[in-house]
């Protein structure tokens, strides 16, 4: 992944869980640069969540910082004020106010973050800013995600090439509102906090809130965007500025290319699911549908099976409690009609369903047969792996 | 299990998918039996569901016909043809009308029911009512799962002892509204069908509607109760009859009982899981906020991994949508309090938690610090064995 201007990353090993690897991130930015974020919707978030969404009030930042191994979630006034104090030596190193480092933790909910080791660390980080990599950057956020996961996209604006980077970090605990735990954009175009905030609110809209891997929504979930202006063009000011098209497609292709990251990279996943539907009463009616396809575990484990087996989609269909036509109900499973008019498609050639389900990419389309309404959600199949991490992550 | 005054029982074997037993139960009850059900909630329900909203309309039943191996779910107006078409062949082995005999299937979704098998082996089972066993009734309604079902109690009406006997069958594809496949009760006490349904919707509410296995529900869900008079008491015509506190309560306990048996026997399950809710904004809220916590996947894991992971049960807690305090929660795991007042409780002690983590059943308790509602449910954990199952459950 290319340099973006106006960002400088480090990396280094805190010793906060894991041995023998970084597990902190310190990301400097330049004076100037806009902030935007989608965090968690739960009503048990964590004290660094808490904090984002503080400093998102002000859309400036001149720090990230963000660690693994410890999820700083639920250690009540004591983790926030951890975060008070590792802001406050973030600030130091970088030297800014600790209100525009923004920060992001992951890793096991309920035990005291050992904020000196971290303090301690990042004292020592300073000199190293801006010599570490994306790749490194991505690693050191990871917990049980099995490869680091980054995606970079140019555009221009008023003919300057600007770049968008991401890096995110996610594997189990994923379902959206939001569905990665955590995710950061960064870009040296201009952009204004406010408009790179509706930007952004649109882009996870169509990317990380259209995955699942389990259902499970992490108490951390966050997607920070940070746009430097170094690239040097007058600034955008408005979410529908025409200048900003050519960079609005970029932004939302590395959402959306890392949100399929984390769906391939789903705890034990083997396979990766796309799930349409159409015909539904509305966009909503047929979000809801295609996230009961997606996280009923009996679809999802017929998949893991190579079995094509879409009684269990026409059960999760009529779980939803949205309106469907059993009558007109529709299936394809990738490209095939298996179903439709209220029953099996007499002779339908199960050759390529067979082959399709052997794959490691699997389409589904379902069409309702009521409306106009249509969503497009993505998973993974759920297997023995899943099992193993989550039946022995902890201990 | 002893037996009902008014209900004789048959069992047989159609061939419908099963080889070398039993996969038909029919039931003949005295004349003037009344029939009370709940049926599942799902937009795509199967025929026999259908089948059996008509005919509660009226209240009234000689006869029942359960098959396995076969939904006859998404099968479209062939489905609806072959319904009637036994019921026809079942009339005419009870010697009433179509209308009298209500069925119920469970099985593979989306392939034609071969009724042509049932209705030859119908016809021999007209000398056998009377001869079959419950357990032998029991058994002949099972798919995936491990053990048969019943449950029975007895009570006094007036002073007559009356008997509720209840089979059920379910093990996958279980969650709420409802939530068991297949359940039924008998009894020999005169209720009037009006009484009989009120009874059973709350009974079912406070049952078998606290249960999930996956949180998937099913296109066949069904539970039907029937009330012979064969008793010979006065009828009891209200469902606040004071006459017939003794007879609820059986009705109660059997429903339970069936509802507690069907997650034991939860697919792949080796842990029973009892969740409590307390200190909710209301009831419902505490329903809800259970409900995230015994169908998160990662609690379930967790469990079956014998970890007592406890952030995963705030996460699960956080993603319900529902109000809760981080600063008032309260978890308790077998008893002992683990977090409370926003984090961990220092040093409790791990000994006895530990050891209740390693045992069968497994008590869950959290007070979110809101309010006075309340709810209990109960699951199961998640294992290998659910994937085992189900990855090649119909191949």
């Amino acid at each position: 992944m290319p340099d973006v201007p106006g960002v400088r990353l480090a990396v280094g090993a805190a010793g906060i869980r894991y041995r023998d690897r970084d597990d902190l991130l310190l990301v400097a930015m330049d004076d100037g640069t806009a902030a935007a974020g989608v965090l968690t919707q739960s009503s048990t978030a964590a004290a660094p969540v808490l904090w984002c969404r503080r400093l998102l009030q002000d859309g400036r930042a001149r720090g990230l910082l963000v660690n693994s191994g410890n999820a700083n979630a639920f250690n009540g006034v004591a983790g926030e004020q951890a975060v008070t104090r590792i802001a406050a030596a973030a600030a130091e190193v970088l030297a800014c106010r600790p209100s525009q480092v923004f920060m992001a933790s992951t890793g096991v909910i309920g035990e005291p973050l050992p904020d000196a080791k971290v303090i301690v660390t990042l004292a020592d980080l300073g000199d190293g800013v801006g010599q570490a990599s994306w790749e490194a950057a991505a690693q050191a956020t990871t917990t049980t995600d099995t490869f680091p996961k980054g995606a970079s996209r140019t555009a221009t604006i008023d003919g300057i090439t600007v770049t968008v980077n991401g890096i995110a970090k996610g594997s189990g605990m994923i379902a959206p509102d939001m569905a990665t735990m955590l995710a950061f954009v960064f870009t040296d175009a201009a952009i204004d906090a406010d408009a790179l905030q509706a930007l952004l609110t649109r882009g996870n809209a169509r990317s990380f809130n259209c995955i699942t891997v389990d259902g499970d929504t992490s108490t951390s979930d966050t997607l920070l965007a940070f746009a430097t202006g170094a690239a040097g063009h007058a600034p955008v000011e408005d979410a529908d500025d025409p200048r900003a098209a050519e960079f609005v497609a970029a932004l939302d292709a590395v959402l959306l290319d890392l949100a399929h990251q984390v769906v391939r990279d789903g705890e034990g996943a083997q396979k990766f699911i796309t799930v349409t539907v159409t015909g539904a009463e509305d966009d909503r009616a047929a979000r809801a549908i295609a996230f009961a396809i997606a996280n009923s575990p009996l679809v999802k484990t017929a998949i893991a099976g190579a079995d094509a087996n879409w009684g269990r989609i026409v059960m999760a269909v009529g779980k939803a409690g949205e309106q469907a036509s059993r009558d007109r109900l529709t299936i394809r499973i990738g490209g095939v009609p298996v179903a439709a008019g209220g029953g099996a498609v007499a002779g339908y050639d199960e050759g390529p369903v067979a082959a399709h389900m052997q794959g490691r990419e699997i389409d589904l389309a379902v069409d309702v047969g009521i409306g106009e309404g249509q969503a497009t959600v993505w998973t993974c199949d759920l297997t023995h792996g899943y099992i193993d991490i989550n039946a022995s992550y902890r201990s």
